[in-house]
């Protein structure tokens, strides 16, 4: 059920503690995707795994509004790119999800689609869990995909993928070779295990990361796919909690 | 042009100064309207706007992706209803904001449709335009539609009006008459000038104030018109200053 | 009963849970009322609705010391202005009445004489009562003067009024003529409803808004009487909650 | 000069960077002596030193509006005492220096009557002098009365002399037996050095520390001669940096 | 017991209410004595304090890790000097005795060794003992040496004289006729009982108050025991609350 | 250099802009293991790179004084953990390192040795190097060890091994057999890529993941060579940016 077209009277009606949260950003991906790639990738995810688990277990899962302004000031050279605060992102899904709890809906996975994001939704869910306020997992789907993990990138083969499955219309793809070329093979600049780039520019010259053609639609199903078993496992584990 | 939708090399192929950010909420709108009404309901007004800016001026303007957790405490009765705290909310839209002028949009109306959120925005507006980071204006569609902004109320005439023009697989028309009969004709409860009440479940049984029947798509087109003419205006104004 | 007068042993014998506390501010009135022209108005009509709320149901009512510096931002171009940010006033008004509730004294009014004051005090007054720790009305006088209140301006006819009947000492009435010629007639720079101004500089050279010549201390007189009677059915309607 | 009672353009007119601000607290002073004591007692000495120093150096001095609610948590079980936290407090103070020192009233002295506040001020006026804000000074008068300084108690001799001279229809004298009585002679509960209780009424019964009938009004007269010397001190050594 | 040389099982096999947290600095004192001299004196004292009441009382007391980085800003002239924002230092200082408290630590003595903390400290643990977090006593070292306490300048002869006892080999003897020269006999710059000096270097060409030459090891060691004597007896006035 | 024992002369005297600070915790590290472990680690490589890179380069390295109270709710289940919250250990690091740099320390690398610090640090580390105030690398130990890296866990192997090298008095042997036979052999409790135990002790009953019997002195000497070698790495690319 998405909350944002259903009624107060629709929400009332289901009975479920079950919820997903879309967090994404809107960010520079390149020449060739667009800058909500990171939303609407989790918004597919988030989407399909209610459904899946609906049709498997009979209970409804609700799926709120996307978040999407993250942390992403590591774009900022990249036109277009927004962004928030640690500080002030990490209250505005917090209150969300304190309001989501309000309402009985206290099982929640935040679906998350931006690597920037990653360490404060830790953080988010940390607080919200011990609070007692929700059970609360952070669910980033392109670490949840398997052997295919290691080849993401930034607006690379991975998103490329997903992208085109669910919204071909928005990949230039007469941009991909543009992309290709003019992108880098590896995120940050490492020295002995840490990384001394701070903003992506330092170390690509197109905001990419990997190679958008080794990602086609085919492997954006299967991606889709994988992601979404693994999603709907932590529903299961979080509906037992 | 929709920033999420448009690549970093888009933006940066266009030039202007002048954005949109609409700005919404996810709140009870009784039986028959969903959750995501504002939102909706702003983003209809700013996309028109920045075509009709775009036609009219040959000058693009960007629109930027919807906040879509407000200020809404005051329907936390009605389930669904999201909300953020003001100190949140005002520093999410500010660092937006920031984060358009950060590319040269600084320029920037915040296009809302919730009056719970009108304050903050104000302030938020002031603060921007004070430090010098940009000219902001704060905009809400309801009350710059001329002689109907009095039928103003919640759920009621000029909301499902604009939604039936735009939305109208998501107005409940079954519901209508079940919206109308439980429903409250004044917001608030009021005495010599002060509203002493401060959740809308004191007022209305549904969360629904003025009638939603006397407003049907033709006066949503009739709102659409004059809002959209207004934002124009707006628009017209900062590109000026 | 004045807090400021009262010792500690006489608050104790009092027996009541009423309480007003006058919020105004210090900033430029133009050059015939002083600097405090907003908290002396709040002051005169906490003070004579107290008297009558106790003299009319025999229950006292206490009065706090003033808020003499609000959110005047405003008004800075105008040599003595004071100002604190909203989150500071916030915080600063929060707190008072918290303390004021520490010893029973849970209903309260907030008797306002500015209009910056205002959003603030709203979402101070929501908080506190949704919290349960005290039921808070934000109460500003000229928006309770029936028709009067279409008039109100800055440093204008009912500011003015209101100062001639209480504190005709501190009416410089030798520069009303110089306030009426430099003044203006209407408060900021309007397109479709949007105030694009947020100094007062910018659209009133010395921060006149309205013509003081047209408050007479008979005006005030009346002034004073409508407010205080819509002030004391505030106090009566909370004293029923 | 009073900023309350000036226009702005009074404030316009006169030529000085130096202000004083009182800074008092509304709290429990025994049976005999009001809430506002404090507030009073910082009053009385700033009015005299900006006369004093107006007269001997020609030079004008600008007093502005109280703050009245302080640092009085200590004294929360007394009635009618009223308190913000250290934090409010800091920023408070701050803020309204700074907006003077945005007049060029950056030559600034925080007169102040109460105990509580004392280190809240010094770090107030360190932060906004090393800033380079405003040369911000923060005097308590009763640390500047010579020999009589180790007299101070709370609502003692010292505090009690000077409402007698200043406001001696404030003190009920009808109640100072009752005050000495039941009142302490020492301040806290000491532990080789160290202070155990954090409020006062863990160490007098009615929050009188030291015996107010050693404080007539002649003694009043010679304190608040000393501390407007100080005073004025404090001004010409501003003036200087 | 160290708590830091303790395994966790050590801890819970202890059975004590107890704590002592010592709170120094790293700033500049003199040429002749460590930055870290705060640091040191505080935790010689607390060290012996904790042995000397096992001793007596046959009760544990546990000894936490100390805070090294203080309110030192005053000193920032001095190369090496380290500091945090009072509000930082507050809040660290405060969660950590919260985190003694969660394990049943929460009688705790805050040993502290730099004049430029006492007031943050005071504040904390108001805070803390107020909220009922824990029963917490700030205790100042040189506040608690009898007469000597007259004679504490900073890297003076009190600080150097403990350093000589309890670590000789950081205080650099061939430097302590350079201290007398280019130090000062006095802390600040007064004006009627207000220090106008913000900064130490404003007073002090070598950041050395007071003479180094009259703190031998002797008076050093007459100093840890006065001093522990001291907080011993606030440990066992904690003990008994 | 260890910033502690120094004195102001000598830090001024010595002519480097890079600076390690070492951070660590209090936390349960199992029966055998200290609550310092964390601190002792991070203190140990930076001692020895800063070494090491002085003896090579020629050029001296600061060693600021431990964080060691961090990012260690997690743990609070184990008796003697400390923490702060987030916010206020990045705002505790932050502002130390500010304070360095205002000394010209503007290349630091902050040598971590605990898991639950490290999204904190990396944000710190941003933070300040965005700004300019520095250039901040996060050098987490066990991160930075080749192969056995995927031998961490907590209280293991690794930081068994890195204490019995350098504090073996501090290593209970005797106690080594219960920490292997209840600890547990993995961090975490995973679904499909995601965490969902918050607390420590969800998983391991002692505190201890890994075998701490895997890890000799000979290991820890080895660690300490391949940690010290790749900080060393990390300070030289600081000295060239």
């Amino acid at each position: 059920m998405q909350l944002a077209d259903a009624t107060w009277t629709d929400v009332e009606d289901t009975d479920t503690r079950l919820a997903l949260l879309p967090v994404g950003s809107t960010e520079g991906h390149g020449p060739h995707a667009p800058l909500s790639t990171d939303t609407l990738n989790a918004e597919s995810i988030a989407e399909a795994a209610a459904e899946r688990y609906e049709a498997r277990m009979n209970d409804p899962v609700v799926v709120g509004p996307s978040v999407t302004v993250g942390i992403s000031e590591e774009h900022r050279a990249f036109d277009g790119t927004l962004w928030v605060s640690p500080n002030t992102f990490r209250a505005y899904v917090r209150e969300t999800v304190e309001s989501l709890a309000h309402h009985g809906l206290d099982r929640v996975v935040l679906v998350n689609g931006h690597g920037g994001n990653i360490d404060a939704l830790q953080e988010v869910s940390a607080r919200l869990t011990r609070d007692g306020t929700a059970s609360v997992a952070p669910f980033t789907w392109f670490n949840a995909v398997g052997e295919h993990s290691s080849d993401m990138g930034h607006a690379g083969p991975l998103e490329t993928a997903l992208l085109r499955t669910e919204h071909p219309e928005l990949v230039r793809e007469g941009r991909i070779e543009d992309a290709r070329q003019n992108g880098s093979d590896r995120w940050g600049e490492w020295v002995s295990g840490v990384n001394l780039a701070y903003d992506s520019d330092e170390f690509t010259e197109n905001g990419v990361v990997g190679d958008p053609a080794e990602g086609d639609a085919a492997r954006g199903e299967e991606l889709l796919g994988l992601a979404t078993e693994s999603l709907v496992d932590v529903l299961g584990a979080l509906a037992e909690r």
